[in-house]
C-alpha cells in the first residue's frame, strides 16, 4: 500500500547508529499539537487525513478499527492473531500520527502522578517494573515493515531485528522511568525476551537513555509456560527477596496480571499485537 | 450549551410511557452507518460535525479527551470524581452520535462468540452477571441534563430519578441477554442500586424488554463497604450455592475485579462516572 512506500522511504532516510534511528522514529511522535519539528514532517503529514477518527472514518471494510481497538486495550478483545487485515492502514496512522504518542502520555502523565504521590520509605527495596517491547523500546521500524500487525508474527524475521539493537525509546515510558530513578524508585526490566538477547537488548537500552536499572529479567532459554506464568513468577521472586513492587507498566494485559501484579498497574495502548 | 438544549428537547419530545422513552433514546443510538431510522435523528445529525474525533478533535482546553476516555476504559485512570470540564461536549458527542453504540457493539459481539463457544451442561447452573445502570439500562436521559458527567454525583436527584422506572435498554447488551437465554444460561442481574429500589428496577427492565432472569440482586440497606467487596461477596455466594459464573459483564471495572470474577469478563463503555 502507498502508506508502507512512504514508511520505507522513512525507515531508508535513517541511519545505522543510534542516535539516527532515534531521530527518525521519534518524528512522528513529536508532531503533537500540529506542530511540524523537522524536514521530513511533511512525510507524516500527507498521511493524516487519513488518520481514522473516533468517528466514522474508523471504519473499513466492515470493521469499526477505532472500536476494535478499544476492545483490545479494555481486554474485550483477547487471544487474537493479527490486525484485522482491513484496519491496517487505520493501525498505521494511529501509530504514525499524534495519536499513539498522545494516549501514551496520558497513560504516563498518571503513572507519574501516582509516583510523587507515593510515601517512599527510601530504602531502596522500592521497584517498579517495566516492560520492554512496545513499553520501553519501540519496534515500530520493524511493525511499520510487516504490515502494522496484519502479517502473522514471524519470529526469524522479528528476532533479526532484535539483533540489530535498533529499537527506539518509547518517550513516555523514558520520561516515567528518569521520574522514579529521581524519586529514588528503582526499575526493573521483566521481558519476554530470551537471555540469549540480554546482551543487544541492554546496549539498546542503553544506546536510547536508559540508565539506571537495578535488574534486567529475561525468559531463560526453553522456558515453557505462559507470559503470565512467566512475569508473576519473576514478580512473585523480586517480593520473596525483599523488593516491594510499586508500580508495573507494560503494553499487554499479560504484563499486569497475575499475583503480585503490583500495587498499581499501568497498561500503555498497543493494537499492533496480543501476547497471552 | 447548545448541545444540552438540543437534548433537552429530545428529552421533551419523549412521552411517560415505557415505549416512547425508548423510541426516543435509542434513536440517536439506532442511527449507525450514516442511516436515518427515524423523523428526529437530524436532530442527532445536527450535532454530528461536533463528534469529538480519534484525531485532533478530542482535544479541547488542553484535555485530549479520547485519549482521557482510553485512560478510563484500560483502567489507567482511577478515582476520578468528574469529567474534565472542557470534555463535556466530547462525550456528549460520544454519547449521543454512533461512537458508543458502536464501541458497545464490539464487545457484545466479542460476548457473544465466547457464549456460543462455551461448552454448556445445561443443568441449569450457568449463569452470567449483568449490572444494570450503564450496561443494562441507559441513564443518559440523566445525564444528558446534568453535564454528561461534568456535575458532581448527586445522590437525591439521581435517585429520584431512578424512582421513576424511566431508563431505557442498551440495545447490545438487550441483544446478549436475550442470546444467552436462548442457550440455557441465566442471567443475574448484581447491581449497586439499594433494595428499596427493587420494585422499580425490576419493573423498568420489564418495560425495556428484559425477561426471564434467575435473579435480580441489590444492595442491602446500611452496606458498608466498595462496589468490589458487594459484587465479588455476591458472586462469591453463587457460586457457594452452586451456581457457575460463565460469564460477567459491566461498565465498571469495579463490577468484574474481585475473586470470582466469572470465567469471562466483559468491560462496556462509559465515560460518564467511576465507581471505585
Amino acid at each position: 500500500m502507498a502508506m508502507a512506500k512512504l514508511v520505507l522511504l522513512l525507515v531508508a532516510l535513517a541511519g545505522s547508529s543510534c542516535a539516527a534511528w532515534e531521530l527518525n522514529i521519534r518524528m512522528p511522535a513529536a508532531r503533537l499539537d500540529g506542530e511540524v519539528r523537522d524536514a521530513a514532517a511533511p512525510l507524516i503529514h500527507a498521511l493524516r487525513p487519513l488518520v481514522g477518527s473516533a468517528g466514522d472514518l474508523g471504519r473499513r471494510g466492515g470493521v469499526a478499527c477505532d472500536s476494535w481497538r478499544l476492545a483490545v486495550e479494555a481486554y474485550n478483545k483477547r487471544d487474537w492473531k493479527t490486525v484485522p487485515a482491513s484496519c491496517e492502514g487505520y493501525v498505521g496512522h494511529y501509530m504514525l500520527g499524534g495519536h499513539y504518542r498522545r494516549d501514551s502520555r496520558v497513560v504516563v502523565d498518571e503513572a507519574v502522578a501516582y509516583a510523587e504521590g507515593l510515601e517512599l520509605t527510601g530504602n531502596g527495596r522500592e521497584v517498579w517494573v517495566f516492560d520492554i517491547d512496545e513499553t520501553s523500546l519501540s519496534n515500530l521500524p520493524y511493525y511499520a515493515t510487516h504490515g502494522f500487525g496484519t502479517e502473522p508474527f514471524n519470529a526469524t524475521s522479528f528476532n533479526a531485528y532484535v539483533m540489530e539493537g535498533s529499537a527506539v525509546a518509547l518517550p513516555e515510558t523514558r520520561r516515567l522511568f528518569r521520574k522514579l530513578v529521581s524519586l529514588g524508585v528503582k526499575p526493573v526490566f521483566l521481558t519476554g525476551r530470551s537471555e540469549e538477547q540480554r546482551a543487544v537488548t541492554a546496549a539498546n537500552l542503553r544506546c536510547q537513555g536508559y540508565a539506571g536499572w537495578e535488574k534486567l529479567l529475561l525468559k531463560p532459554l526453553g522456558f515453557k509456560g505462559t507470559a503470565v506464568a512467566f512475569k508473576s513468577g519473576e514478580r512473585r521472586k523480586l517480593e520473596d527477596a525483599g523488593y516491594v513492587i510499586v508500580g508495573n507498566i507494560g503494553d499487554q494485559w499479560s504484563d499486569i496480571l497475575g499475583a503480585p501484579e503490583g500495587a498499581r498497574t499501568f497498561k500503555l495502548p498497543d493494537p499492533l499485537y496480543y501476547i497471552g
